[in-house]
């Protein structure tokens, strides 16, 4: 149980709750009560333990009571925009996994910065994390997976697992466990379904050209388009981020260029939800002039007006299994490549062309 | 610069990256590169290291590095729920902020269970993080505020601040930093509002009976009502959560049991985006059948149809603000205070009562 202690000063003379029970006159279990804060402690009591933390200038150790086996273990979640919904969906199942199964998640939101990335990982190796998992595209150069690579072998020299969660996976032998969800094979069905609907010109409002998250879905977009023998116009593929605010924008800049289009296809419902209100200012109709279409499923598309149809990514559930799997409780070997699939919920925003 | 290292078993005998850098036969420094994973290493110097880590059974302390001064100095975020977008603009703000100023942040979802906070917290104090900032509403009970007072003791022994952003604010002396949002005038000022426009039945779909945010927004709902000579009738105060589904379950509720009202007054914007979609399909149109109005002001409150009139809250300056305060850096005193107004902000969702 106990909580271990070490000087604040570090290097040498390492101690133990104890020392500090002995000032303070109190069991080694009061001051770890008082310490954690969880139990009720008197005033009195709390005040003098507190003056013997000060005193002997002791600062609690999460490492050594992880070591010990008392601590909480821990999980570690790294995501590139903690405001996109549908990572957050997956941060949730991360959470909700993790703690049916004893562990606390940590999640850190890099803003796309390796070097932020890297030191959360440096510290969650050195907290013991028992699995760091990333999720969300990256540019797959010969840099992202050398690196990738290293923070593998580092965190299982230290007995942690790397978990590749969307992210582009590394060579084989990597001690990376890696979850993907079929981003070329949902834009595939999606754009499918709207050149059934008659629609050839679809405008495609992607994400970063380097980005291998928007470049699956683009894939899905092109690819779908020549199996109906339909070339797409390069001009009607335009990129962004993942934001509202970029396919806000997007859509206008669109409008404004006098591009011909009868359907959008947004990489994401987030782009979706502003291109909508872009195609609503300009007074068109969706889908009476235009149809729409997002991608994730989030829990408002069905909100917006016209409910948008979209790709069912089953995120939550991404966050459970990758929790389940990083932790070996799955009954899935160590190196499995899993790949979800994805599918199409057919809703208001899509109509045939030609209908208005 | 060195990465503190100690021996997994525990205890005694802590040594330094210098052990394994002896036996690895290269210097301290490549040992720090190749655990940090952050800068090229030749594949045979990475191996090497690696295997000398493992065969020392060594594993790196990141509060070693802490106390040393060369970690990266820490902040900690703790959300109730991390797919609400109100909190996550927060927790965007406080990542953009910590970074700035040279801090990584780390969140913790907790869905609510106060012993996982309490976990967290231990071991951010631990980590020596130089924040805790709680954000969101909790029931103000004598145990919550007892729970706190003792956390925020804790975290100020070991140098760290506690800081609350919406949480209920504790007796006076508590080492804290208190930032709320008025959620009673943003209230107030939203339903005096719609009241002028001459409803008089007001549907409230409100939070839980005991949270604090939750009861602010109520509190404002009631007194705009008393402001007004307006009696409300308590059959037209609803309580669930905050979330899209549960305005969709409220709002079916409220129509299944032929309740009267001419508008609706959403606790958030996700309760909103729910209901305005259970209005829809009662064949209810907003505002022409029936005004509604949010609370929150997230981005894609402007993407419903009608765009969603609401009250505007800064949440992602107000995640800058609590750690410029919480690290000292905006000249606040120590135990200052602060409350941030919000403002109505006014779209197409409220019509004046009587319109159809």
């Amino acid at each position: 149980m106990g909580v271990g202690l070490t000087r604040k000063s570090g290097a040498g003379g390492r101690s133990t709750v104890r020392d500090v029970a002995a000032r303070a006159g109190v069991s080694a279990s009061t001051v770890s009560r008082v310490l954690g804060g969880e139990y009720p402690v008197s005033a009195a009591t709390r005040t003098r333990v507190l003056r013997a933390v000060r005193e002997l200038d002791y600062v609690a150790d999460a490492r050594a009571r992880a070591v010990a086996g008392a601590g909480t273990p821990t999980l570690a979640f790294v995501l590139e925009d903690i405001t996109g919904p549908s990572f957050a969906h997956m941060a949730y199942g991360v959470e909700r996994e993790a703690a049916r199964l004893g562990h606390l998640s940590l999640v850190c939101s890099t803003d796309g910065d390796v070097r932020r990335e890297l030191e959360f990982i440096e510290m969650m190796r050195a907290q013991r994390a028992a699995a760091v998992i990333l999720v969300g595209g990256a540019a797959d150069t010969p840099e992202y997976r050398e690196r990738t690579r290293r923070v593998a072998d580092s965190l299982a020299a230290a007995g942690s697992r790397l978990v590749l969660c969307g992210r582009p996976p590394l060579g084989p032998g990597a001690p990376v466990t890696v979850i993907e969800y079929d981003n070329e094979g949902g834009a595939y069905a999606l754009v499918a379904h709207v050149l059934a609907q008659g629609h050839r010109r679809v405008l495609f409002l992607g994400g970063k050209p380097d980005h291998t998250t928007a470049m699956g879905r683009q894939r899905g977009y092109l690819a779908a388009h020549r199996a109906r023998g339909v070339e797409p116009d390069p001009a009607l593929l335009l990129h962004g981020d993942f934001t509202r605010d970029s396919g806000h924008r997007l859509m206008r800049q669109a409008l404004a260029r006098g591009l011909e289009f009868s359907a959008v296809i947004a990489a994401t419902d987030m782009v979706a939800a502003g291109a909508l209100t872009a195609l609503h200012e300009a007074g068109l109709a969706v889908p009476g002039d235009v149809s729409l279409a997002g991608y994730d499923d989030i829990p408002f598309a069905r909100d917006l007006r016209p409910a948008l149809t979209t790709v069912h990514v089953p995120y939550e559930e991404l966050g459970r299994l990758a929790v389940r799997t990083a932790l070996g409780h799955g009954g899935e070997s160590a190196d499995e490549h899993l790949l979800l699939g994805t599918h199409v919920v057919v809703r208001d925003s899509v109509a045939a062309y030609g209908g208005h």
